[in-house]
């Protein structure tokens, strides 16, 4: 396999979206190895693909001959072998804030937007077609509630969610944003969230990783 | 408040369980305040509650005045902040796997098994009523699929998930285990996963962790 960075993903995986911004904020090259999550049933559920990850999920980095599974658990290895510059701030109490808000998005509602929750839903209530809007934008807007109340009360918030670097919170709000535009969640209850998600989306890092932006996007 | 830990849980919530499992392993003395997740619709949702976490969701960890929230991240700041005994091995690699371990069930798993979402879909479809055990049986079926391939191929696990100390990933485990028991999974396919939880359960911090030996616990 080699040396370096391969990062298996998706281009609209918000989970894979997550990582590319972490690898761009660290200025680290990598190589990206495309897994089609609608292909042929899904690539990641094929032999090989679960061989590297028996969760049959994206994304997965691969360090050489090291395989990280779990966007979060890469982003923190990200930041734990190449510091500079951080994503998580130096005091045990900031980096619990920050974990806390990246983990109000990655556990309270992602998992409930995921495409194979949907599918679940929909294989077995036929009426959820016509609620599946509803269901993505009802966990979104409760979760960006906590989000928002979280970071406009909160001195450490700053032009990001902490301070005036991006780090790990904003690695994962950031393409949780980018998900509730495609359901048109309204999102003027949340001000603080739409400051910093402009603000993030004015950086390079984050203009890179857009899904629109990755070699397997087909947008339309 | 004063000074000293107070745990803000309920008894049979498994994000609470894990909480008290990692105090119990660094041999922290707490205090635990039971905010009933059933009572006069959720006291979790009282105003006094959402201005210690908006997110009205249990635990939340008071630590003298600081206030943290998001079992993942309470465990990591009782880490950092009582390092002895560690719950995260030494090297980034090794805690990458451990983080992704304990993701897999708090991110995989749990959300999709969390009251509130049992109780969304029950509210929007009454034919889930009859499907709500095999429900909750899919995504612990499919989760533990994973977390059983990734502790049983790999030269790290030991007697617990990391070596022969129970760590984060048993905090996160263990919980989720008891939980199964209680919608009757068939364990059978996972037996890696049943050998760690039945060592965990001989040791004292797990057992003193379990719901029914809570102060709030109202069994039957």
């Amino acid at each position: 396999m080699g040396e370096g960075l391969r990062l298996y993903g998706y281009w609209r995986s918000s989970a894979a979206y997550r990582v590319r911004i972490a690898l761009n904020l660290k200025g680290l090259d990598y190589v990206t190895v495309p897994v089609h999550l609608a292909r042929d049933g899904g690539e990641q559920h094929a032999a090989d693909f679960r061989e590297l990850n028996p969760q049959a999920q994206v994304p997965v980095l691969r360090d050489g001959h090291r395989v990280i599974r779990q966007s979060l658990a890469i982003i923190e290895y990200l930041d734990e072998t190449h510091p500079d510059p951080p994503l998580l701030p130096a005091s045990a109490r900031e980096r619990a804030r920050v974990r806390a808000l990246a983990l109000a998005v990655a556990c309270d509602i992602h998992p409930l937007n995921n495409l194979r929750v949907v599918q679940y839903l929909q294989a077995q209530f036929p009426a959820f077609a016509e609620q599946r809007d509803a269901w993505m934008r009802h966990w979104m807007a409760l979760g960006f509630a906590g989000v928002e109340a979280l970071l406009a009360e909160h001195p450490s918030t700053g032009e990001f969610c902490d301070g005036d670097s991006p780090g790990l919170a904003d690695c994962v709000l950031i393409p949780q944003v980018y998900n509730a535009r495609r359901f048109a969640l309204d999102m003027a209850p949340y001000p603080t969230i739409v400051r910093i998600d402009a603000a993030c989306r004015a950086l390079a890092p984050f203009e890179a990783a857009l899904p629109e932006n990755q070699p397997d996007a087909t947008p339309g």
